[in-house]
């Protein structure tokens, strides 16, 4: 028996009966005596030893992340661990995963663990339907939701974004002003991220009064082999393009490999651009230049403003992360 | 005041204090009244609730792992979350590093965590002293060490590890028996693992009669433009070789560059053999021979070993998993 099962009876959050505890003024009369009522009923006795060292807090975060082994994702749950545990916090990690029910889930066992926040890792997690978010902000009546990467609006969920609609605008506009007209657009998903990007995309040809032509947009699975396969069956369907800008190096090595096979040459006659900056982008000739997220940045941040929310500071609910490009050698500049 | 607390104070290991709970009769009197004793002092009552729906235990195991943003681990750590959910087991993740002091930390953090197991994973974990991994077994008293593709012996320690020795003696045997003789050994770690390769190394060269040279050994670090480097230097120096054997494949994505940028045929006159069976092996031009390690089963197999061990069977303390060569591109058969 404890403060969880004491805030699931009563029906308030776990910070109402905390409050209760500890005699804090801001709570109704109302709630203080229909909260002491259901500490009775279940025999609830506030563990003093626990409490007198803020032990009632389990001093853990669930992280939850679709897929632990993409590059990407690796690199985020690499410093999240670190920046928890650098502020006295375990980590407890879930890969769900890319399937909704799962993914809830593994919210409700979290939560059912009584971690003191969840951070949802990568831009996976928010669903296009608001009622596939229902449950997220449901939970966030209870403990804080942090997003890396992805956006929710709600009360008690922060995020923490890559400013990726900015980040392909800029790259593609610099394709544009290196002489290229025939940009394709190879993404793998349709994520809030991918939104992004995309959006990028399209306003950077805007910008420049280059007519937007669907054949150019083409949604590719994040794998290598795929992305190559797509490009050669493009060239035969005698669809004709000078640039490839994608939304993950995975699918930028799949360019590089395709442009080996037909012999085209890097950067001369085709221009290539990854995003992620990756150990992927290193691995080809020539190494591809590439869209640096920031992910560490963007990993203590949503950390740091999840400390910030611990101690009841008042924190943005977004926070933004400039994003850079790195050139190498798929590209002319 | 819980059954951690006891065992603290008795100097007993907790599955000591169960069976004492439990009425086990595998414990000697002496110590059953020292516990007992010990509980009454300490006015522990074990929580009955708790017990009966077997909540005495956090349901939750510690996985180490030295980088959680390398490849290889990216993977393990993946396939044991995976694992140990389907099992009902949260995991605590720990990133340590490869610094020993900052290890030993992290494992006595997890140990006050109260986690049912820990689990290290890769073979960064047991160094050369035996001083050294003095931390471990001492840990081992109280609660299962499974070490995911290292070695140390001790009771309560169980090991899943490849066949690394063989599986690198049979790819350098084969480079012998298509007509190599100068095979340069590339490797990044000398751990349990490393150790292992090296051995492999030697043994296929002593197998098929060809004199160990020591220049062909190369010390190198886990990077894409090192290993091109050394290469690239090794050349300069005059030192022939017709043939790289690599510890991970990020240091055959290098050779891969350097017989790019020396301009040598891939597999005509060089031949060039991964290891881990990476994403990054798909990256390149040709793509790499790489050793499958099946992180995927040393993964599961150390976990249904925990299982294993929980549920009080005899498990054998080392499992070997054999590996598999995948041939590709850039060796001739």
């Amino acid at each position: 028996m404890n403060i969880y099962d004491v805030s699931q009876h009563a029906g308030v959050s776990i910070a109402t009966v905390s409050r209760v505890l500890n005699g804090n003024p801001n709570v109704s009369e109302k709630t203080r005596e229909k909260v002491l009522k259901v500490m009775d009923e279940l025999g609830y006795t506030p563990n003093v030893f626990a409490r007198g060292l803020g032990l009632d807090t389990m001093h853990t975060v669930g992280i939850m992340c679709s897929d632990s082994s993409d590059p990407y994702l690796a690199n985020a749950i690499y410093y999240l661990e670190r920046s928890l545990r650098a502020n006295g916090y375990d980590s407890i990690l879930c890969c769900t995963g890319y399937d909704l029910e799962v993914k809830q889930k593994y919210f409700s066992l979290l939560r059912s663990k009584r971690v003191d926040a969840i951070i949802l890792a990568g831009s996976k997690f928010v669903e296009m339907r608001a009622k596939d978010n229902a449950y997220i902000l449901e939970a966030a009546a209870d403990l804080p939701v942090m997003l890396v990467n992805g956006y929710l609006e709600g009360d008690n969920i922060f995020s923490t974004v890559c400013d990726d609609k900015s980040a392909v605008e800029q790259a593609v506009s610099l394709l544009i002003e290196s002489g290229h007209r025939d940009i394709l657009y190879l993404y793998s998903s349709y994520s809030y991220s991918g939104v992004n990007k995309l959006e990028g995309y399209k306003k950077a040809l805007r910008t420049h009064g280059i007519p937007l032509r669907q054949e150019m947009i083409r949604q590719c699975p994040k794998d290598v082999e795929a992305s190559r396969d797509l490009l050669l069956s493009l060239d035969r369907q005698g669809i004709f393009f000078d640039a490839v800008m994608t939304s993950d190096d995975s699918l930028a090595v799949g360019a590089v490999k395709y442009a080996h096979a037909r012999d085209i040459s890097i950067p001369d006659n085709l221009s290539i651009i990854g995003y992620n900056n990756s150990l992927l982008a290193l691995c080809t000739d020539p190494e591809i230049t590439s869209v640096d997220t920031k992910v560490e940045a963007l990993c203590t941040t949503t950390v740091n403003t999840l400390m910030g929310v611990f101690s009841g500071v008042n924190v943005p609910s977004r926070t933004t992360i400039a994003s850079d490009l790195i050139k190498r050698n798929t590209t002319k500049w």
